[in-house]
């Protein structure tokens, strides 16, 4: 074929020329002398017109065989379709099949329960909710990277296998390593600490576990999170860094992935204010007070259960961050309130619409006398901290950072119910496959 | 203070005015009435001279006990300076100490064994070798995702924790899933492969594993492989993708990493050369042959060996591929030659100067059939490859690919000797700490 091969996404570039796309039959119906096809190509759907009386005989017949997920290159002229989402349709001049499956499609139009579809994910990807879900999943890590590189961060990856456990060693995965344990990666905080130290800002953008025998719709065993670190940062500026980041990402989401998010369903009117910024501030104290006016039982001195997070979230139109922490219950590295020794200089950002905790940080301690009694506290082996200890010893200064777990943020500007939908191969408690 | 506080990188456009740095001290030397401080902030080093006639008896004496990775905050005029590879210096007028070590810091100028180093790698990443690898290695992080992102590819993050092996269960890390077995992946491309039939092109760069009990300089158990993946694609268009993906990698570092490279006194012509591509090409046999005229004993059908690639790679002024390799020591999934079927339809990239493979790859097998037999001669668990056929079995299409493995390409791009460097926190068979 001497007609250029191109993406459906970039078809309005070739406006009553001849052009040849290649890909797989979404759908179709057909009236007589005319078959419409829906034409998948991973980019784009693309509705292709096959009209009796332009093709031959053979080819018209052909085409009434092909099967959802048959493959195929379709040649033909780009035509204006002021109906449909893309804007464009293609008068089908030829087709190459290349394959037609030899049964049915597991996943067709038709409702599937979830297991059934989670089993078959490595196929349900296809399907154009799944592939919004995804398409958005990837635009919001490129933005991610993007705001740290932007900003003078140096991308460190943070190792897997760890000799330690950064908040303890419940919860984590254990693996021989030729002959020790090595544990995987909870988080790579401690080493963005030390990143800090070496180049004044840095991040970590990786994959992250957690054995929790848990099957809420909150929890993966495997999710991947963003974790910045800066030297020379307190918790005020720590917040503005989150609020700044966010609004960033979800600045970029709106600029490119409106047909996504309305393929979704998405109402964008809280994503539009949270791309205003001024987030809703409150300390923990006020949160606290302000769960109590809402019927909440909670006691001060408690971590936030999700139904807390989610009554307190419906009460705001945008993120809200929630600061200074009772110190209790956080990880020994928070740095202590100078004002008051109970609590931390901690901080939350919680998602509106009821989702919660999507990012956790704080200012970090840097006495090392603290930290030598937090580690006892804690219950941590001391001898594991050696290395993490020489960072207050030689050249300690005030730094800061919080985690942004990316499958959360994915859920709620999808404004989906289970975070499962969120990564390409979802891993739980009972999902190891495919 | 009043005076804005800035980065070292951004300080020219300062020029004349007064600012405040934040960092530590990398190094010292004076003369009488002069100090000079080398002071670090890790974008880079600024020269802060601080004369005695211009700061306080007490600031001047004080600044003369700073030892080294004090961390402090300067502040003073920006001066010109043609001597320096920065070109700019500051004129001291304040000094706030934040921390001074109360011993001596371990990692001084003078020489220290690689395994002291490695002990201490939390430290040793502040040395200035150490942070010029680490933040090319962030620059090509960030040229290779910008390549596929601008592509149209999709960034499609491939699971960890995996039931089945993709080449095999020898050297995998194991651990235990809730009573079940899972092992750590060796690569994403199986994924991948589901991933460009639902996107039709995508690609993952994330951690991978190998628990190979190998010491050698080219071995780490934790690595980072980016592996884009395209449907309807040939392996000519492979070998073309590969290369043009290279050159824009390496155009991207010579035009923003330079005076990192002058630090690691990078000799630049073979990266010159690279990014104007026209990558040398040889089949297999060719390569042989060629082996053969410069004295190696290889025979045909065996895998290049450490040894034949330094060799091989040495002739040429720039990377080669080397495409056609007999199918008998290639994964199963690597399509067989239509041309010839003791040959597969493969292709690695070798980088020069003796470095070797960086990249492979190549076209998968499409035949539902071959695919059968081949699992069944590598003797890997039909079940685990049941989701995999049915990428075959519903609208399989020619597909391609390859895997870059991301510290082979640090270790040449910096001419380095061993991985070990390319990777902030290195995990080899004996090392597991920090």
């Amino acid at each position: 074929m001497s007609s250029p091969t191109v993406r459906i996404n970039d078809i309005g570039q070739f406006l009553g020329k001849t052009v040849t796309i290649q890909g797989w039959l979404y759908n179709k119906r057909s009236s007589g002398k005319l078959q419409f096809l829906q034409v998948r190509d991973g980019s784009n759907i693309i509705q292709c017109v096959v009209f009796k009386g332009d093709v031959s005989e053979e080819l018209f017949t052909a085409a009434d065989k092909l099967t959802q997920e048959s493959s195929l290159e379709v040649t033909g002229v780009v035509k204006e379709d002021t109906r449909s989402p893309l804007g464009f349709e293609i008068g089908v001049t030829d087709i190459h099949i290349i394959h037609i499956p030899s049964q049915e499609y597991p996943i067709s139009p038709k409702e599937h329960g979830v297991a059934f579809l989670l089993d078959h994910r490595h196929l349900w990807l296809r399907s154009k909710r799944q592939n919004a879900i995804l398409k958005i999943r990837s635009t919001l890590i490129k933005a991610i990277r993007d705001y740290f590189d932007e900003q003078g961060f140096i991308c460190l990856d943070a190792p897997i296998f760890t000799p330690n456990a950064c908040e303890g060693t419940t919860n984590l995965f254990e693996t021989d390593y030729f002959g020790d344990k090595a544990y995987l990666s909870q988080s790579g905080q401690l080493y963005m600490e030390a990143g800090a130290m070496a180049f004044g800002k840095c991040y970590c953008f990786g994959p992250t576990f957690r054995a929790e025998k848990s099957k809420t719709r909150r929890h993966l065993t495997e999710f991947w999170m963003i974790e910045p670190e800066v030297a020379f940062m307190d918790l005020a500026q720590d917040m503005e860094l989150a609020q700044d980041f966010l609004v960033y990402v979800i600045k970029r989401l709106l600029a490119t992935r409106t047909e996504e998010l309305e393929i979704l369903e998405r109402d964008l009117t809280i994503l539009q204010n949270t791309a205003q910024g001024s987030f809703h501030r409150l300390t923990y104290d006020q949160a606290v007070q302000k769960l109590h006016a809402l019927g909440s039982d909670i006691k001060w001195g408690d971590d936030f259960g999700a139904d807390d997070e989610t009554i307190l979230t419906q009460e705001f139109d945008r993120p809200i961050i929630v600061h200074r922490f009772p110190k209790a219950f956080k990880a020994f590295y928070m740095k202590e309130d100078p004002d008051n020794n109970q609590l931390s200089m901690s901080m939350d950002i919680l998602a509106p619409e009821g989702y919660g905790e999507i990012i956790g940080g704080g200012e970090r301690e840097t006495s090392l006398d603290v930290l030598e009694q937090k580690i006892k506290e804690h219950d941590l082996p001391r001898e594991e901290f050696d290395w993490y200890m020489d960072l207050r010893k030689f050249g300690s200064v005030p730094h800061a950072g919080f985690g942004l777990g990316l499958e959360r943020l994915v859920t709620w500007v999808c404004g989906l119910h289970h975070l499962r939908e969120t990564i390409p191969f979802p891993r739980m408690m009972e999902r190891l496959k495919p």
